[in-house]
């Protein structure tokens, strides 16, 4: 007897309908997918109203979408599944620097610069030092590690959103450690921002009444030979939106104090010292 | 104590977050969805490369949507969310006709046509008379029912995907029934096509090694006052793709024996003989 649909085997019946010349991964992940978009179905009994808006907020989401645009990982991201797969995927030992988000605002081929350089390159802002060591889990320093920053400016925004109006690269630098391990670069005390909020996802979060902020934070992304790469922040203790940053990227350890500085001869006005710990990979 | 983002609290870090004056509705059906979309990606583990190929197919997917192509549905067909929508939304009482998916290729606007007409306008297929009542579940005739068809031409495609080289509103047609209930036209019998698997949805059936077609159907969309509007198809019996319609829309009960005609007067070559079951609203 041939086996139609039904509400009841739905998913046998699009699981069964994968070849078994399929890629064996590819098929494990898309059972799972259906079974859990079925169930979804039948928990709420979506409507054929609410399918209709469905598909209708995706297409947006998808149009939104552009060389400098990413709707879908904003979608992603504020529906805590971009920090799921990083908890997933980087599951540390005691001890290591906890992960967190990547965000869309990375940039490749930033050129290396010589350790202790400014990477404000406006002028904007707040000067602030950022230093500290690079070590292994015993507390050791890692010498060549690579460690690529990124943060937006006094605005709130990243050079790649306003190609127009800043430098290439500010507020951007790759700097690359010692035998002490040690980095030291000036940047700006980075501020809040709301991610891209004029979308499809935008919308979405008004409709939940929820903010579109991020708590201010610098971006690290560190890798060295031998060790687990990290993609982190760390973010400013004292922040209105640590506790609702809205792609919850925020974790206790990467809280760190920006104190003020009171040397006449310098520029610098705050101080960020934090250590990162990298596991061997 | 705040609680930040975990992963074994992931659920409820992104749940608690919406405003308790958000609509009910949308709050119950965006936390259904969180729970579902963190079970996927934990129970499979997905890797940070699947989540880009995930971000990517999304995005491919919507920037395939034009006005004349609906990505997203075809995606939500063939992994059967169309038919379970559809399910959840049409349980209806024994003995009434099944429902089925509605498509992505009925036009509003049709004109009604004279009860007996050819929708065939351009004259290309096997000739075939649809006939038989719209009634009740006692069996009573339906007075004043419209009945809204459309099908493929005999090369497998909708008017609307050949605008420059089929009539407008060819082998579509609205009709009324009269006293009696009875509808009657003339069509061609329809044939299998494929979906439009040019775009990221083909591709995945290609990955799946799933075809693309749909077996041979006549699409009806029946409504009449003080009924349930009744979506549905009925099926050509005996067509290969019965038991592997690439949107999962086949039902027993929707399954038609198309007979060979002998009338050497009539052009007609097939007749399809079909009551529909109306429950109350
Ligand atoms: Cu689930
Ligand atoms: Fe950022
Ligand atoms: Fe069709």
């Amino acid at each position: 007897m041939t086996e139609y649909f039904t509400e009841t085997g739905s998913v046998e019946a699009v699981t069964a309908r994968v070849s078994p010349q399929a890629d064996a991964r590819l098929a494990e992940v898309m059972a799972s997918l259906v079974k859990h978009l079925h169930a979804f179905v039948k928990d709420v009994t979506l409507t054929e109203a609410e399918w209709e808006i469905a598909i209708d907020f995706l297409t947006r989401t998808g149009q939104m979408c552009s060389d400098t645009r990413q709707e879908f990982i904003l979608l992603s991201d504020v529906l805590g599944v971009s920090m799921l797969v990083d908890a997933v995927n980087n599951r540390k030992p005691a001890g290591s620097t906890p992960s967190t988000v990547f965000g869309p605002f990375h940039v490749d081929g930033v050129p290396e610069r010589e350790m202790g350089a400014n990477i404000s390159l406006d002028g904007v802002g707040e000067p602030c030092l950022f230093q500290g060591r690079v070590v292994d889990l015993d507390g050791h320093p890692i010498a060549g590690a690579t460690v690529d920053v990124w943060s937006d400016n006094a605005d709130g925004f990243y050079d790649v959103q306003q190609p127009d109006t800043q430098p290439q690269h500010n507020n951007r630098g790759v700097f690359r450690t010692g035998d002490d391990g040690r980095y030291w670069f000036t940047g700006i005390k980075p501020v809040s921002y709301p991610i891209p909020d004029d979308g499809p996802v935008g919308q979405m979060l008004g409709q939940l009444g929820r903010h579109p902020y991020r708590p201010a934070h610098m971006h690290f992304l560190i890798s060295a030979p031998g060790f687990a790469r990290l993609i982190t922040h760390t973010f400013v203790a004292g922040d209105s939106y640590l506790e609702s940053d809205a792609v919850f990227g925020v974790k206790a350890p990467l809280i760190v104090n920006f104190v003020a500085t009171e040397d006449a001869e310098s520029a610098v006005r705050w101080r960020a010292d934090y250590d990162f710990v990298l596991p061997p990979t």
